[in-house]
């Protein structure tokens, strides 16, 4: 059940995720984010992956909430109050593993990303975007501000653009996408799965403990004043530089050579 | 008197609102600062206006403080310290009205939007700039650095990017205000007032609830963490959801019909 | 010993540092931070000096730390972590010197700026590039992610575009460099001196006492709420205007003259 909703492919030390309902544009229902949760916990300790690709099958990365699931919640005896809150906090909470598992999560983007989806590129630590992908927080055009999608976007894009997304609910473009922050890279639509796939290969081939505690002290920095952040990333990088691989690392550098790890 | 400095017009559910002082490039004088309050006080609490647009009479949008009126200040016996603190105290409460209003206020710049100017376009919820508008903090030039004007500037534009237009006291121009983040659109000066009217109208057809509830949520959730702005957010989403207005949104749009919505 | 490896020019009130290990490509070794903190704490306390240029010898700007120098510590009993970690908290405590320097400080950067050279970029208030200059937090490559790198990097440039340059350890150019953030002005190699150089003396053509008081107050309010950033600035504004030159650099502009001041 779980694995036909989010389809699991370890190619190597690289993850590919794909979101597997695309009859409904790969929408975010409990089933859905009950199997992305499953499955970000099973990565959060995992030995052997290095990097997460998150793409979505058929025509769209994802249309955020299933809404039609969404309207069944409200036959409860208080018209749904309690069953939509506890939606929420769920999807808030898978939102939020993927900045605390120990891979970079690259968000594979293509057709549309929408509301939620539009959520879930901004909470992946790098995205990259098909040229005729069309991002948007349109749940305002259905009466339904995007309040918990914001939150992520809002730590991706200024904020003035973000507002005008909020309330106009108009898509936005790849190109515009990265001028705004919410996409790293834009790729022909036929080289997208080729693209990322490089890119997320080429972070495999970095040293693994690097990028793992690099990654924990990058969130944890920026939520702290810079002095706090200093004292933190200081002692990431004395942990880091006593790492063996990272001798061994420094040694091969400076002696102009390919260097020789161990848990690579 | 009040009613000359701010002109204000309604039209349908959206309020024009014209800083009139256009012989002074519409200084943000006493006079003109207490008629913004007092407009803003009047529309904090209204039930029919949904989207606000601001802009200036004459050849500017806003020229920033009234230095004349500054100067006079001084003869007091303490030099002026306490009315000029008065006045930054009234000027700073004014600003921070704006994302405090329930209507989403789009600043319509034209001409020079200059230091406590530039700090007003900064303030709004959006910005839409005629291409030959100019914005400057420029204060540095006659020896007063524009410490007030950088709080609202810094909270939408990267931080060298606020310091040089700080210290260089220069200006941009407005493709460059919308590279950095200031202004959301750029359109030829004989387009300005038709194009903004036109996102205002877009903006008004929204469902006034879910922009009202979304704009307060917008500007809480920037200030948390991010687990509590989730939790925030997600209380917000179910408050949102079980308006009725929405519950007929998301049937219309899953019908596949257009929303019959009362309070629109 | 320090004057070698900080060159100090002072040409008028602008203050010219050179970098001077060409052969190290002007690495951040114990010396160079000791030489650099030194400098800037001689220039902390200068009533003549107003701004700071800040520039590499030789084929670089700034290469990052000394990776000889930093194996070399390995040697100590503790495999250098006590050496480490005062390495690390010397560097963070100069490099957080830049912001409390009262002079506006340029990075005029050419080459390379990688690692920790990186960082001195993001830690000065501003960037000039040379249009061939490259931008790097490269660490990750050798097995070393820039934790420390990123806390400057990350408070200047949005968040997907920092974590890409350090999971990729991928070079960027000066023109990207300027889309997010982290230099402010990109210009042909051949006029990157003389294009700086007129930037800093403009800079210090401004009303010192203005820039000094503004300067402090720019980062004091970045960390507080906006409520509290407004207070603290509105106190600021009252302590310029009071300023003497302030009240001729007004009264000059208002009779349309050049100002006349006592301590410019």
């Amino acid at each position: 059940m779980t694995e036909e909703l989010v389809i699991r492919e370890d190619r190597g030390a690289v993850t590919h995720l794909t979101l597997n309902l695309p009859g409904k544009l790969n929408a975010l229902s409990d089933g859905m984010i009950a199997a992305l949760t499953a499955t970000f916990g099973d990565l959060m300790v995992s030995e052997t992956q290095r990097v997460i690709v998150l793409k979505g099958a058929g025509k769209a990365f994802c249309a955020g909430h299933d809404l039609k699931e969404m309207q069944a919640k409200r036959a409860a005896r208080d018209t749904g109050a309690s069953a939509l809150r506890d939606l929420f906090d769920r999807c808030a909470r898978m939102m939020q593993m993927i900045p605390r598992l120990p891979q970079p999560v690259i968000a594979q983007t293509h057709g549309i990303a929408t509301a939620a989806g539009c959520q879930l590129v901004a909470s992946c630590d790098m995205a990259v975007a098909a040229e005729d992908c069309r991002f948007g927080v349109n749940g305002v055009n259905i009466g339904l501000f995007c309040s918990t999608p914001m939150v992520a976007l809002s730590r991706n894009v200024p904020r003035k653009q973000v507002f005008e997304m909020l309330v106009t609910g108009e898509f936005i473009d790849a190109a515009r996408a990265r001028e705004i922050g919410l996409v790293n890279r834009v790729v022909p639509h036929d080289a997208l799965e080729a693209e990322t796939a490089a890119l997320a290969d080429h972070i495999a081939g970095k040293l693994g403990a690097a990028v793992r505690i690099g990654k924990r002290a990058f969130y944890e920095q920026l939520q702290l004043p810079l002095d706090k952040a200093y004292e933190m990333s200081g002692a990431v990088m004395v942990e880091n530089m006593l790492d063996i691989d990272t001798v061994e690392g420094i040694a091969a550098f400076l002696d102009k050579r390919k260097p020789d790890w161990s848990q690579h």
